[in-house]
């Protein structure tokens, strides 16, 4: 046999091939949890050449690991063991012109989020998928793990936006699924099961997405709650009043606004009163003829009136409008500057999410009494950062944080919702769904592991633990 | 080995197991082109009930044709065999109260369409499937087609509507997946998967569905226009100009319109000038404030100005409404009763619709000379239902049909489209997929046949022929 890492270096060049401090920054993840030194990284820049990493890789019996941005939160984008190597798409980055009367792009899998928002801006188009790390987060990794975000609810996941597909298959084929359409149904729906697959079952290439007109009216509002019922109740009537112009519905808390304005400077709150829930709302109609401030007023008006909300303001510029959402996105980074920080990423019909977090903190308080909830999120779809800091003072022990992952989970698991909203299973999360999901569902997605990866090299202990996939395969 | 049918008849009783005249409403299919007669029809009333009849099939080797309301158009819900047993749904026919605040349901898998709809219509809630089944359709064949109809462009096909779902596994196993949110992500998206799979993969036995709020607006219009040309220029500034409020967006011809007329009674052509295509609008809003009427209307006159639309009007009545709505839903009546047809359902990218009409009927004139085109469908996602009458007092040649039906889904699938648009592969389509789908596709998908149902049990023949199957399985 050829040394494969000879042929990999040789047919990628130096650029392409990357080892020792030049593969570094490929090598941890995103919280520095996860990432065994493995063999290099391979940067191909093109279908073909990933065709060609694969199959030496399979030849030689090597691992693979696709990565996009590497901004996951449960270590899908690592390598877990030294026989491996990184597959990176970040040199395939090219974008086509959009079709705008078909509204559709393609794009290779490369490809920044942030960079095709930018590129579609002078045609009037958007694709409407907005999320924290949209700035190093790359499509490919976005179909891998079926990002979500804030527009989930009003346009869909990644799922619903990919139109097509191409991917090389855990063999080193190319299936080119590149249809331009919706609807599309000769057989097995491929495109929605590589979203979501984590690179498990093959590298996703290139992605065909569906766009939409850019609204022409937009309208921000921010608004204080009593709690977290009130926010619900209003949540539910917005959705209904609003409907089709709703475009985000965010929520976050009292203690996660403290968080804000204690560690990052130039965050002034803008609202006369505090309350212990704050909602963002964000209106986008396609017509300028939709009275979208009128809309939004009236409905801040009856919520007043039905004491649910107990204070808001309308942003009169777009200034104002990024300091609302500003108050919104640092929520992460507040609580990171607090200190150690435990993050469970939950989805619950929106109806319950009230009764998850107050469920949920007493089960908090009971594993660590003290400990410091700030949960924040998207209250049109029910997805709550349920995110954790210690008592004043205090760290996590690790006993402690698996019980409350455990707990937590299990919670929302009853409650008809999942423990793994937005963020995928990674390694992170597998041990959850073993104790979570049923027997039947993960011998079903290992059957199908190993039907479309048999030598188990695709990105392997990921979705599927390795143990399990031991066992079954061969 | 125990007498399988005495078992499923001792099972299911009188009602339950269906056999000489009782079964014949359920073996053959819409079009009457396929049906074996089977050894019998199975009709379980829950999922544990399912899951035993499968069991008993799957130990005694007896295939299993899972079926709904038996409306698809390719074959996919009747026997090919007789050493098979047809699976209805129909005794499964529960629906939930709906979660106003979640904004879903939990219905059977035997739920018709047109149920759904009337049980939502009193809570101001929506289930936004529409197609021209829906009086018999049933929720089960619905999700195993992945159906799409004249609103999939703005609230998705059933893939994207479905948030949890129950299956029975070809092994006779219960996936529960009834999980109540729409981001859940904890492994492959299995419920994704088996919407679109045809029964192929197991029996879909409940589902967990997303509703939307009932608009509390709506505006209808009708439109005469020159050509495809101005149809599809006109379909494009209407989606980006009424953007989020349009819920239909239907075209069909002038020849679609005379057999309409000629052959229903009780419709007059409501227009003043005729076109060589309509389109049929529909804008519906969730708040009252928005201007519809204005809105469609100032479209309307720009089209005129730019001489795009020759005649139009907007809906002034329900009944005026349901008249524009008739002429577009008898348009497969109509060609019915004009006599012999061939049906296909393509897909291409929304831009692309006049080219492949044009091009398409190139193709046909120089198979056929004197064919006679009756194109219709939706104009928002490029789904056209390119149907044929023979040249008058002619007929089809089967040769002729094939080298038609060939050409035209080789047309579709090089303008980025597909040739199986809404109505799925069944039996009839295998061949067209075999022909121009990559062998990488197709592998993919027979090895995931074969993970999910090694046997070959599930409804076999559809999806992946009979004669791949034995190739591949074992």
């Amino acid at each position: 046999m050829i040394d494969p890492i000879g042929a990999l270096s040789a047919r990628l060049g130096e650029r392409g091939w990357l080892s020792g401090d030049d593969a570094e920054p490929y090598l941890r993840d995103w919280l520095n949890r996860y990432g065994v030194v493995p063999m290099g990284v391979a940067r191909p820049t093109g279908t073909a050449e990933v065709a060609n990493v694969v199959k030496i890789c399979r030849e030689a019996g090597i691992a693979i690991i696709p990565q996009g941005g590497n901004t996951g939160l449960c270590g899908g984008a690592v390598a877990q063991q030294e026989n491996a190597i990184i597959l990176s798409l970040s040199r395939m980055t090219a974008i086509e012109p959009p079709d705008p009367d078909s509204l559709s792009i393609l794009v290779e899998a490369g490809v920044v989020l942030a960079s095709l928002h930018e590129a579609l801006q002078r045609h009037g188009l958007i694709f409407p998928m907005h999320l924290g790390a949209e700035g190093s987060a790359r499509i490919g990794g976005l179909i891998g793990t079926n990002a979500g975000g804030s527009q989930a609810f009003r346009y869909g996941l990644m799922q619903d936006l990919v139109l097509g597909l191409e991917a090389v298959t855990a063999d080193g084929e190319i299936w080119n699924g590149l249809r331009a359409v919706q609807k599309d149904n000769a057989g097995y729906q491929l495109r929605k099961l590589f979203s979501g697959s984590e690179g498990t079952l093959g590298v996703v290439t290139r992605a065909i997405l569906r766009l939409f007109p850019a609204p022409k009216k937009r309208a921000t509002a921010l608004v204080a709650v009593a709690d977290f019922e009130a926010a619900v109740a209003f949540g539910t009537f917005l959705r209904h009043e609003a409907a089709e112009f709703m475009s985000a519905l965010e929520f976050f808390s009292e203690f996660g606004v403290a968080l804000v304005l204690k560690h990052l400077a130039g965050i002034a709150f803008p609202l006369e009163t505090r309350g212990a829930v704050y909602i963002l709302i964000e209106l986008a109609a396609g017509s300028v003829c939709v009275p979208l401030d009128e809309i939004l007023g009236s409905a801040l008006e009856w919520g007043m009136e039905q004491g649910l909300v107990i204070d808001g303001a309308l942003a009169m510029s777009e200034g104002q409008r990024a300091h609302f959402w500003r108050l919104r996105e640092e929520q992460p980074e507040g609580q990171r500057l607090e200190g150690a920080q435990l993050k469970h990423d939950i989805c619950v019909p929106p109806g319950k999410i009230a009764q998850y977090i107050e469920n949920g903190a007493k089960i908090c308080e009971f594993i660590i009494p003290g400990v410091r909830i700030n949960p924040f999120g998207h209250l049109a779809d029910g997805n709550i950062h349920y995110n954790l800091s210690p008592p004043e003072g205090d760290g996590f022990m690790i006993e402690k944080a698996t019980a409350l992952s455990n707990a937590l989970a299990a919670l929302a698991t009853e409650m008809g919702g999942s423990f793994a909203a937005e963020h995928g299973l990674g390694r992170s999360k597998i041990a959850l769904a073993e104790l979570l999901r049923s027997p039947v569902e993960r011998q079903l997605m290992t059957t199908l592991k190993a039907a479309f990866d048999p030598a188990g090299l695709m990105n392997p202990g990921v979705i599927v633990s390795s143990s399990r996939q031991r066992k079954t395969f061969r």
